[in-house]
């Protein structure tokens, strides 16, 4: 086991970040405890010592008037200690308040429980806690940002979200309020350092705050602080995109010191300054050369003036140097020659920020960015001194790139995690809505704790706005990774939703919240072609539709129930990215029909060319609604970011309308046929129409559609020849209703046992015939199929949750990540940081019962996480075998894989893109019937969503052959895209 | 040497087919000669004997019919030897006319020369031939078909076409028609069976058939007959699509018989039966398998009634045994099992063969047809009796895959080629106008004249009409390959066209047909995809664009001067296709744009759109006009096929309009630029616009185009900052007049000498600056590079034909192939079936001045013909180095790559699209300047089109680097799509 940080704080929480006074608060007059509200009206004043840090004296500040959004008297800020109010609510910093030191000093406040810890505080009800004062609520901090996390927890306590301006969430008025009486403690954060960075910040949140504030102003940092705080966040990389922190508005770093959060530079700003400031004064350093070797004296300066101007505040200078612009280090030549600068680059900043500082350079808390490049320097043996902290990038796509090997984990400034949830880069960029679910964050930040990576967490958030949710959830679980564990992410999402909007659409709304990320995450909104899922195969566009179309009406109905001051917040959180990416699916989805209708001569191409254009056009219509309705136009130009028509990494500059097709229906007539499983079209097409075989084990219906090709009717009469197969006339995935579905099921008593031809024949002005072949299982073949995976006839999925045994060694075994991925439940190995298994027949493992219909090879795809290679030279490897043969066992990053596997490589690029892994193995049945499929774990930190089993060449689709959900109670439940629910 | 048939015939012609009548008929009254019209008003009569053969008979009154055509009055025919007129034409075949045998009996005609020889014949005047005959025109013929080519010669020569009624050729009225005094002799045609192959006739044909005689019946057939005679043609393989020629109407055998054509079948039908008598009679053949080892016995008994009812007529026997339809045989399980059958199929067919026509085997012609995968049991050494002609299939694109090896053309059947000019099926389909540029046929054809494989020629040549020219070209060719030798083409495509249009416009014409044929070859219609052609580099699609509208240009210039009788055979000839595939590849470059304007975010993306839409509809109206106005819609339904949006290997069952994008303009303000070279534009990308560097030698200029991307006016100023720049402005290539093109040129005299820089600036709403690089060389560079190819920036092209150096071995030696594939002139090896150079250096090799600006490394891109391994098991060879270093020797078809090159391989799917295959190759210079590139023949058979120079990574374009027309004499000269020329 490796050694990690002691988790602190984490009682059981249903709280967006767990809170000790989670059920402290109360609203209910009979409930006895610390009246902040007076019975005669009016509330209860705070106390904070002028004496206090000015960031703990604006928090009380915040707190009093948080009182009045609740009960509509904000409460008075009184500062004067010779002149107490009776009851008190005092709010202090222990060393920095007279007063609470006085408490501590008397005996009447313990703070042994945070005394000298970082960022903790107690809450603590104190009867005549000092001469004339009877009764005071005492919220004191172990330091500065203790007491201010103390008073903006009461805060969201009470009801006031940290997103209350953010998103508008409204706060509920209650007429009394009051604390149970008692001692609250809350310990110190998870990871020391916690925040997120401003990024990508064009043209959204540029935009916005251009036309609100005037610029990135101190207006606007102030807003954004206050945010930060009451998310319990501490530091910040701000907005860099030609913007200049420091210069922008002179106040706004004085004004992060006042309020207490620790500034930094983003990864490729080293030494406090933006690089705007360079860009635009490069002609006033020497050569004017962002070079080390070429132009140091000048860049040295401006390092200098970079910590100099910083002397009074708290910051994390972030050290190295990169390009000029966020582009990698110009070579020297070698790599050796550049380590060599680079090092040397380090000791002149260090010794910069000793005199700057004008303190040891160690007691500077200081930040390297491994980012992108930067990981080759230290590969190749870089020197970085001790105390500075090591901060290991993702690949842009939330996926880690190294984690602390043992050796590693001993250095002093310890490891941070530089995470994305959203990117204007390789392997291509995402900026619009939110597409991070919250389970991979889970997954990957749980890596980054559990192999010490938790000095410092930062966050690239893009624009902010759309991120609202997993910007809380990241920070939460850097606060405390407990409080989100894997089995805890429903329960903390539907915390949320609770906390912006009450109990009674919780669950529904932290469903929708948490499902539009999913979908999203299945593949971004981005990545998304009329072609990325299949129109023939397993009706998987359609499900993708169905899912969608769902969601929106669900989001549509709790908005209907919603109060009404309450749905510009769910616009915002919830409506608006469900109907948007609905919107874009069912977009793509008929701009991937009209392409394939217009291939089929269906009439109704050009109604799926006005589908496109209709649905391209609402996008804009939300758009629109996003930025000039919502809130009375507080929002606009947060959603300016273009997202459709991606054909290069970055977004296009203008949203672009899938392109459409269209015929010249002049003189068509006639019909046309489509079958399920193929693309083409009769009459037309040189092979004859076949259904896919259908069997009485799966018992999935299949299909074929009728249309017409000319503008006239064409009727039809559709027959069998056998009286097994039953029709039944429902709808096309169409845009028009002119074309009709013909859903053929089997009633399988009266089939036939063994394999059975049917012709169905569509007869109108020309006479269509199309094969059904239809395979009814033999009892025994029955028997051996009861309760396991598998068919008759094509290829099948194993939910991989539902194994019949778990073989765990030791303490280490597979175990369930609920929400993971493209499944309900996927599976991983725990503890994370488990060493290798290298022999799989005595590894933690996983037995599936599996029906073959017949011997002979099948293939094996195990749909795995696209995790990467997070301990340097150790592989990722996992076995499969069929009963007791030979394991097989499948390995990524191997010598010749591993450059295209690894970031920017051409397999990474698809595996990002597909947010999965898909791992090939094959297995040879000696027998037709039941056998046991095992997966064993090899190396940790391995994820498996789902496995796909064929026999012959697999159907082309995105997700593969679905789940068949069979069981009864799922019966009518909403279609998911990973699972086709048995008609 | 090998051994060939001896060429007869073919004096210098300038005629369809030479004639040894081409100078001796004249239409001036002055000129003496026999007279076929009277003084007195009248003509001369034509007399043929009534034992004569049908076929002589009938084509003696069609010269009638003609010389009636020509003067106003026709020929009357006369057959009583006792009334003989005193003037006379007299038709007839040597034993078959009394009369004829007579006049040769009297030593008064002399048949010495033709005699015994197969379709030759003689035409003489003859000053009293016979008792009260005072002067006769004979015609007489060495055989049947002898005398109907005879006589349908003088029809071609008074000027009635071959296509009068096929094109609706107008025939030139004469008031006087006379034959010079003299001794006429045709000798024996190159090819013994000279035919075509109606195949993949729906819907054009079949539509057309049907409408106008009610299906494929003896109407119908008559007048193909008729066609095929009059082109010296005497072997169809009649129409198979659910076409059956001896059932359709059972006077199409009889008839076939009458006029003198030999029928045979298709390469998959055999023994005289359509695949179509046994699918609709299978029933009443034993099992209705059509497979000979389970169905052995009523197989055989279909093939005897095929061979039966063919007793009396002369026909060529397809062998050997396909699967069921145009597909390959079902196996028996091997290889050797599946030869043994078809060894014992053929065994039974020629028994049948001997029994059914009564004679034996070995005196009924028979062809053992090679297509596809039936190569593989002659290479698995199956036995095929020696009389039996092997037919050798082409690729489906007209390259051919196999040539008879020197101890194979010992074989007495000899061989044949089955070649294709339309074709349905793999590699992909090609079933609309005419892509079959005549040189390609030559090269090709050449190949198998030159190896022997000359005893039967059948072109599949789809529905007939679109591709009347090459039809006409191969039979020409059948009948003397020197006739159409290399340098001869255009000659020959002139006097076509002066046959069809006469001599005034006849240079253009056979330009235009040549040329649109030529440009549909670089990529065949159905081939085109919006993408073929590079937007951005080369001005490519922008010159294809201009190399079409040109070609409209020139061929309505044609139209308008053309006499009204004279228009409906320029419509289907010439004017139709160039119209329509002018179109469409503007229509495709519209839809180019339109995405690419899209990505650019311009306006003009919907005018793109409308364009294309615009286009789509013109299309359809061309084709209606074909169909439905052309000689008042005698071609109805000829004009069916679709052609437009192909997905598949199959043309779409109806044309497809390319899709379209939009953007949403709402809003949208300001101007965009996009450069030379680059598919973005600015403002959006994030990397800053550079043009292509401009240099002193290759003086090309390039260009940006200022666009607006709203629907305001956005104007800018374009400024630079050197006086060495000159920027003028011109039309975009767009859709709409709103994009601007700025042209930017170098005033060299003022440039300074080596690299120098400058800077556009763009400035409207807002500035964007253009880099630009100019390199002007230094004295010594522009005498290095004095006449030689390259220049100082970026690749460059070298025209094979503009070598300095030929260096012959023996009489082995690169030659010229005027108007060849993508270039003007390109070169290869002569003779044909010359023997391998193993030792590049001591091989026919070509030098190339070339001028390389830097040292280093190069690639060397050899674009060659597509041309296959036709002689087994030899690889295709060529060589190229630099001065004096080591040759690099090129290889297709190794074992490893010969597979993927090979008839539907990977590669070859690709080598025939692009109708061209590049091979690569590495030249490494010691030093910058002046070079020799050498390029060595190995092996015959390969021919060299271009040759591309690139020191870095090529531009992504269809053709490469264009070649650059310098000269003063070309400048002016529509640009070509393979050339620039210099503004």
């Amino acid at each position: 086991m490796i050694t990690r940080r002691k988790m602190m704080g984490g009682a059981v929480a249903a709280g967006l970040m767990a809170s000790p006074l989670a059920a402290a608060v109360r609203f209910d007059r009979r409930k006895r405890g610390f009246d902040i509200t007076l019975a005669g009206g009016g509330v209860v004043p705070v106390f904070v010592d002028a004496d206090d840090f000015p960031g703990v004296r604006r928090a009380a500040s915040d707190l009093a008037a948080d009182i009045g959004r609740v009960t509509g008297t904000a409460a008075q800020v009184v500062g004067d200690r010779a002149r107490l109010p009776a009851r008190i609510i005092l709010v202090g910093s222990i060393g920095h308040s007279p007063l609470i030191d006085r408490l501590i000093a008397s005996g009447k406040l313990d703070v042994a429980g945070i005394r000298g810890k970082w960022e903790s505080f107690v809450v603590e009800t104190i009867a005549n806690p000092l001469p004339g004062v009877t009764e005071a609520l005492v919220i004191v901090g172990s330091d500065k940002r203790g007491a201010i996390y103390g008073a903006y927890d009461l805060s969201r306590m009470i009801g006031v979200s940290p997103w209350y301006w953010w998103a508008d969430v409204p706060v509920v008025r209650q007429t009394h309020l009051s604390v149970a009486n008692g001692r609250y403690v809350q310990g110190s954060p998870a990871v020391k350092y916690r925040g997120i960075f401003l990024n990508d910040e064009a043209p959204c949140l540029s935009g916005w705050t251009t036309e609100k504030f005037g610029g990135m102003n101190a207006q606007f940092y102030g807003k954004l602080f206050e945010l930060l705080l009451r998310l319990r966040a501490n530091y910040l990389w701000p907005a860099m995109w030609n913007n200049a922190f420091a210069i922008d508005d002179p106040a706004n770093a004085p004004l992060a010191e006042e309020f207490g959060i620790v500034m930094g530079t983003s990864h490729h700003e080293p030494m406090m300054r933006a690089h705007k400031e360079w860009t635009d004064n490069r002609k006033d350093y020497g050569n004017g050369a962002w070079n080390y070797a070429t132009n140091g004296p000048a860049v040295a300066k401006f390092f200098r003036e970079g910590i100099v101007r910083n002397h009074d505040n708290e910051v994390i200078v972030t050290i190295g140097m990169r390009g000029d612009g966020d582009v990698a280090l110009e070579s020297t030549g070698g790599i050796q020659s550049d380590v060599k600068l680079l090092e040397g680059i380090i000791t002149d900043q260090r010794r910069i920020i000793a005199s700057g500082m004008g303190k040891p350079a160690e007691q500077v808390p200081q930040v390297w960015v491994l980012f992108t490049e930067v990981y080759k320097y230290y590969d190749a043996g870089l020197k970085i001194p001790d105390d500075v902290t090591l901060m290991l990038a993702d690949d842009n796509v939330g996926n880690l790139r190294r984690l602390p090997t043992p050796a590693e984990r001993s250095r002093k400034g310890g490891f941070g995690v530089y995470f994305h949830m959203d990117m204007h880069g390789g392997p291509f960029a995402y900026q619009w809505v939110n597409s991070n679910p919250l389970p991979k964050i889970w997954e990957q930040m749980n890596l980054a704790n559990q192999y010490g990576a938790n000095e410092m967490w930062i966050a690239n958030v893009g624009d902010l706005k759309p991120l609202e949710l997993p910007i809380e959830f990241f920070l939460a679980m850097a606060w405390n990774p407990a409080d989100v564990a894997k089995d805890k992410i429903a329960d903390w999402t539907r915390a949320w939703a609770e906390r912006q909007f009450g109990p009674e659409h919780a669950t529904e709304i932290a469903f929708l919240a948490a499902r539009y990320a999913k979908y999203n995450g299945m593949r971004k909104p981005e990545q998304l072609k009329p072609t990325t899922f299949s129109l023939e195969h397993y009706h998987e566009a359609e499900r993708m539709c169905e899912a969608w179309t769902d969601l929106v009406r669900r989001a549509d109905a709790v908005n209907a129930a919603l109060r009404p001051d309450q749905r510009d917040a769910f616009y915002q959180l919830v409506l608006y990215p469900v109907r948007a990416c609905a919107n874009l699916m069912l977009m793509y989805a008929a701009a991937a029909r009209n392409a394939r209708f217009a291939e089929q001569t269906r009439a109704s191409t050009k109604a799926e060319a006005d589908e496109v254009r209709r649905r391209f056009k609402y996008d804009h219509e939300l758009r629109d609604t996003y930025n000039h309705v919502l809130a009375g136009g507080k929002w606009n130009h947060m959603m300016d970011q273009t997202h459709i028509g991606y054909f290069d990494w970055y977004p296009p500059e203008s949203d672009i309308m899938p392109a459409v097709a269209d015929l010249d229906l002049d003189g068509a007539t006639g019909f046309g046929v489509s079958v399920d499983g193929s693309a083409r079209a009769w009459p037309g097409y040189y092979l004859p129409p076949t259904l896919p075989t259908l069997d009485s084990i799966t018992r999935l219906p299949t299909y074929l559609d009728v249309f017409p090709r000319g503008l006239a009717e064409a009727p039809v009469t559709v027959t069998v020849d056998q009286p097994w197969v039953k029709i039944r006339e429902g709808k096309a995935f169409s845009a028009s209703s002119r074309d009709k579905r013909f859903w053929i099921d089997v009633d399988w008593a009266k089939a036939p046992v063994g394999k059975a031809k049917a012709t169905i024949t569509v007869k109108g002005d020309t006479t269509i015939t199309v094969r059904l072949d239809a395979v009814r299982a033999t009892p025994q073949q029955e028997k051996d199929a009861r309760d396991a995976f598998g068919g008759l006839a094509g290829g099948f999925a194993v939910p991989v949750a539902e194994f019949t045994r778990s073989i765990p060694v030791g303490n280490v075994r597979w175990d369930t990540i609920p929400d993971f991925g493209r499944v309900e439940t996927a599976m991983s190995i725990f503890p994370v940081d488990a060493p290798s298994f290298p022999d799989p027949t005595r590894a933690p493992r996983l037995e599936y019962p599996i029906f073959l219909a017949a011997a002979g090879k099948y293939r094996v795809d195990l749909v795995t996480g696209p995790t990467l290679e997070v301990i340097p030279g150790r592989k990722l490897r996992v076995a499969v075998w069929l009963d007791g043969q030979q394991p097989e066992i499948g390995t990524v990053f191997t010598p010749e894989d591993g450059p295209s596997q690894d970031f920017l490589g051409a397999k990474h690029a698809v595996n990002t893109a597909d947010n999965a892994r898909t791992m090939r193995f094959t297995i040879d049945a000696d027998r037709p019937g039941r056998h046991v499929l095992t997966v064993a774990m090899i190396d940790p930190t391995m994820v498996v969503q789902a496995i796909a089993i064929a026999n012959d060449d697999p159907k082309a689709s995105y997700f593969g052959p679905p789940i068949l959900d069979t069981r009864p109670a799922k019966l009518g439940r909403p279609v998911s895209p990973w699972a086709i629910v048995r008609s």
